[in-house]
């Protein structure tokens, strides 16, 4: 419904995470080239193609400064939302209400992923922690703590999993050592599997990104998630892998087996050449200066405008509070937005008089803890120049809407 | 396991499924100019590609001889085991024990899939029904019936789907219309949603495949799953699809979408283009030809080495009679094979004495049913020529094992 009120204005489309700039010439050509040869258009293994399960164990060896084994250590997953299920499918007993702990905002796809494994899950929510008032002011992403007792509190006995995601969609949080300490240490007391998205883990800006599985204890209990879609800019190839010692993968792959048997081999080819490639080319390097840039220049641009925003050190998006926004008291919603409550409301509102689209964070919050993000709106910045000038140029128009 | 023995003699591979004779130049082609278009890179709408969903909805408008609605009546799934699992996840009710009917032999994942998916597989097996003794007479695929008794009985009040394959793996079997009005008829008594698994339509010999859906009062009920791995002969790529009417592909996109969210954009552009190409340049006629020749060939092989089969109208599997076989009382088998029974030993001398690796069909049925298998070998035919002479100059051995 969203996105017909986003097309009926031609919206400049900055809601979903996916790149509307091009990939770079060797990606692509990595792909192509992969259907040169025959065996390639067949069955991969259903861990994955070996060619990719090495760049993988050699990335995550480099990373991890440990030995990763590529043919147990690792599997190969139709994107990293298919390991996710994986995962909860291959460790929550079904018919037990095992329990899964998700922060939130927690990424749309792990509630009913867990649900549909047979788990339930438990939310606990970032709180805001500063002297400042993000309705009026800029701040930090590392304002958005994580309450250790209340994540602790929240620990039952039938508690099976914690699922962590730094860098974090959509507050572009990166964990730092010492939250991941506590978060260890709780996991550690409690005997969780943690299981760690890191499909940003390429995009810091100024801070380091540090993997919950490199603390002392943490390899054996956790499964780090990564996605190829996101680390070279092509969300819709679907490859995506996970990492952890043997007995974790090994479920893991057993429930893949049942769930997609394999991932498409080509695609897994050409992640393998671009993974190659990309270690001699400094790709990563100076696809993070690209993305700061975006970055930078969609602070500016809220800046300009007047409205403040979570600073992210990582990932693609950009946490704004619109709080200041003041809608007119007769203004008309259809009803499918005014039943899903103010958050849908004020983006409704950014579509149709702005002519920007993003996305309603609450839809990333159980129904309890919704009203924790009624002022924000996620915006993406994986997107072109030209479609960030475009935003800038719409939004101008917000400033009469301003309260002051 | 079983691998790892074909790998140890560099066995003629006759097992797996997949095909190891390359695609056509034109197929492959179309999946490499899909990664031009920049967006191809990207997420595909949970649905699928549009480009896609309009070739899936006209080639089934004209097989049903019915219009159907590539906006609500098709999904794109990632291979058509997704789609399976998708559609049980949309209709058993998990905690609820409802049942899926099961025909055996039944592909290997169907079991695990309605399982995970929270529900319980029963299952009905085809019998053998010929004046012939399938131990030394060659026999039609026809000759494996579906009792519509037994399979009326298996019906409980808890019996939510029935899933139909045909043209059916292993056996070969192109279900005729009279058995479909059977199984029709049965289905609408009882209001069961029928799944029909046809990844193989478009491989028949001599007979026509029916579509379950197209008879009366079926389309309602039935959801039809295909495979573009198996219509293009590229099993890697994973694009599926499932059609049907809205109420029943509705649910079952939602659990995709939950799934994998999307399936890999580049390559349901690249089918889409290839379907557009095949419709004008003969290719579904000429590679049924090359098959019915690779079924032939197979057939006279086994005609030669004098091993009865079962003459397949469908698909590309060879279900061999080895009961002939006497295989030396002191013969040693290693204890993993031991301990899977006589139809695992049967596959494991054919690899070890004469370099011909099969599958074993037991593993197509429930332990109950098991032993209706345990003389049979399936040998899939989707291979080179040179690959099936290797086959034929090895077999000459298996003569000298013959009982007379």
């Amino acid at each position: 419904m969203m996105n017909q009120v986003s097309a009926s204005v031609d919206a400049v489309n900055l809601g979903q995470g996916y790149m509307s700039f091009p990939p770079k010439d060797f990606i692509k050509q990595a792909a192509q080239e992969a259907f040169v040869e025959d065996a390639h258009n067949q069955y991969a293994p259903p861990r994955g193609r070996q060619h990719l399960l090495d760049q993988i164990a050699s990335r995550f060896s480099q990373k991890f400064a440990r030995s990763i084994d590529s043919g147990s250590e690792v599997s190969i997953h139709a994107g990293a939302n298919e390991a996710l299920l994986s995962i909860f499918t291959a460790f929550l007993e079904a018919g037990q209400n095992q329990e899964a702990i998700l922060i939130e905002p927690a990424f749309d796809q792990y509630t009913p992923n867990v649900i549909m494994a047979g788990g339930k899950p438990v939310y606990v929510p970032l709180r805001i922690t500063t002297a400042k008032d993000p309705a009026s002011e800029v701040i930090s992403s590392n304002d958005w703590k994580l309450d250790m007792d209340e994540l602790e509190a929240a620990i039952s006995p039938k508690t099976r999993i914690l699922v962590l995601n730094t860098p974090h969609n959509p507050v572009g949080k990166v964990f730092s050592r010492s939250e991941l300490e506590a978060i260890a240490d709780i996991s550690q007391r409690h005997n969780l599997l943690v299981v760690s998205d890191e499909v940003y883990e390429h995009l810091t800006y100024g801070v380091k990104h540090i993997s919950i599985a490199t603390l002392p204890g943490m390899w054996e209990r956790t499964i780090t998630v990564g996605s190829a879609g996101k680390l070279f800019g092509v969300t819709g190839w679907r490859v995506g892998w996970a990492v952890g010692p043997e007995d974790l993968i090994q479920p893991t792959l057993a429930a893949h087996t049942r769930i997609v048997f394999t991932t498409n081999t080509p695609l897994q080819e050409g992640v393998a050449s671009a993974f190659k490639q990309a270690a001699s080319n400094g790709f990563f390097d100076s696809q993070r200066e690209e993305y700061r840039q975006r970055r930078d220049r969609l602070m500016e641009i809220f800046d300009d405008v007047g409205l403040p925003y979570v600073v992210p050190d990582g990932a693609y998006y950009l946490l704004v509070n619109a709080a200041a926004i003041k809608i007119p008291d007769a203004y008309k919603f259809p009803t499918f937005i005014e039943q899903r409550g103010p958050n849908f409301k004020l983006v409704y509102f950014f579509i149709k008089e702005f002519g920007v689209s993003g996305i309603p964070p609450t839809e990333f919050y159980s129904d309890e803890h919704k009203p924790l993000a009624n002022d924000y709106i996620r915006f993406a910045f994986c997107k072109t120049d030209q479609g960030l000038e475009d935003a800038s140029k719409r939004l101008q128009k917000l400033k009469q809407y301003l309260q002051s």
